[in-house]
């Protein structure tokens, strides 16, 4: 059994073995070990463009899998989330045990490991503490103003990135010109201004790619249709949007 | 003489070649024609950068330079700009006189090409409009967060991506918890609250890369006194910094 010395959390952006950096495909190489968890039904897909980046990569890290532990819905929410992410750092140090060689520890983390991702924040309860390295990695924003071909920021102007949950509470952010919503499972943007301009894309930079645009009053209908058929048809969705005030 | 059909705007990350993604390495191959501007004494750091990137991808196509206009400053912010952009799209297009082979038109773009960067608005002033790429490329914000290991988030927590110019004149942005200011050449951290916490990072992803982090009230002083050696050591500089409410 060995400890975590080097700890590599290795950005794959979002859904397209291309989207990662030769910095990245670098750091699958270097590492000694590569811990890939098994999240469960439903998302083998993620699971599967894992496995397929790392064929990419040519890496001939050792491959260790773990399950991901299952969250205690009896708790309260920060508690829950907390607990939680004790129990997966104690997974990674248990699959630890089955290294065959001394050497760097990666994790592929889904789009950029600082946006809204929970694995910086894990590697945090490790002990002893390992060396960190952070290689970015291109985020689902990205993925989305490129696919649409539109900048993120109006000239000089201010962006707001913020979630489904902070947008259902707060509403539009005080003042903002553009604001970008992820993690959002109730398409809150029908709430938002009807003549503020969306661009909204699911499965970016995937093969089932999809994207809508316009006016929120008069596509939002459409986003609510379009996302419950595909949703329906994969099993899974995951979306993100920019609306910029009118 | 041929028109732009295709124009590719290729993200570069900020500053290593290791920044670029395979999906950029590709484009670059794929590419007949690569633009590349001089833009003038002082940046041939970043014109430097730019052929590394095309050495390392090996691209086989034409590289044709073009000179950067120079800005009217006795017009007023607005229109000066808008003209620069209307001219650097004439050069653009005159730069194609000199093509050897039809096909895709590439740029290779600082960061990622849709934050605070213009070319996506040069590119929507030609004529004929070409079909637009964007291949999106590490932005400094993931390089900043990267390089100190850090989220850009707080847990389900909003960011506010902003100016130099924007703090200056409006301050901390109403209610945020995260901002990271970009385009800063006045330390306008200085007037930020002593006890928010900062992260700050010149030339990210470079050999030279420095980087500082603490409570404001401590820090901004030796940032300010760093930046300026820094800046008259090399001749030029590039920072951003992320801030975190108290
Ligand atoms: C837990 S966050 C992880 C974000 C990720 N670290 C990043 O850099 O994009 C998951 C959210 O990211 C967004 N997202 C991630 N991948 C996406 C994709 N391929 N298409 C659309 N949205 C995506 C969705 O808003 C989703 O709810
Ligand atoms: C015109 S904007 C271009 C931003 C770029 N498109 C991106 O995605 O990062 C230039 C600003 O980006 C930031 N920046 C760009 N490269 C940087 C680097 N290597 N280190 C620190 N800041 C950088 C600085 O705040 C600078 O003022």
């Amino acid at each position: 059994m060995s400890q975590i010395n080097d700890l590599w959390l290795v950005g794959i952006g979002t859904g397209s073995p291309a989207h990662v950096t030769l910095e990245g495909m670098q750091a699958l190489r270097d590492a000694a070990v590569i811990l890939v968890p098994n999240k469960g039904a439903g998302k083998d897909d993620l699971a599967g463009m894992r496995h397929a980046i790392l064929a990419v990569s040519k890496s001939s890290a050792q491959v260790i899998s773990f399950d991901y532990p299952v969250r205690d819905d009896s708790l309260p929410y920060g508690e829950r989330v907390d607990r939680w992410h004790d129990e997966i750092a104690l997974r990674w140090q248990a699959a630890m045990k089955n290294v065959q060689r001394a050497g760097p520890v990666a994790l592929l983390v889904w789009g950029d490991p600082s946006l809204y991702d929970s694995t910086l924040r894990i590697a945090q309860r490790l002990q002893p503490a390992p060396q960190l390295r952070v290689v970015a990695g291109i985020t689902s924003i990205q993925a989305l103003t490129a696919a649409h071909a539109i900048p993120l920021n109006t000239i000089n102007g201010a962006v707001t990135i913020t979630t489904g949950r902070q947008i259902k509470d707060h509403g539009w952010p005080e003042g903002a010109q553009t604001v970008v919503v992820m993690l959002d499972a109730h398409c809150q943007f029908q709430a938002m201004p009807p003549d503020a301009e969306i661009w909204w894309g699911a499965f970016l930079g995937m093969p089932e790619q999809i994207l809508i645009k316009g006016r929120i009053g008069e596509v939002a209908a459409s986003i609510v249709a379009l996302r419950a058929a595909a949703r329906a048809e994969h099993g899974w969705i995951m979306d993100s949007y920019l609306m910029r005030a009118a």
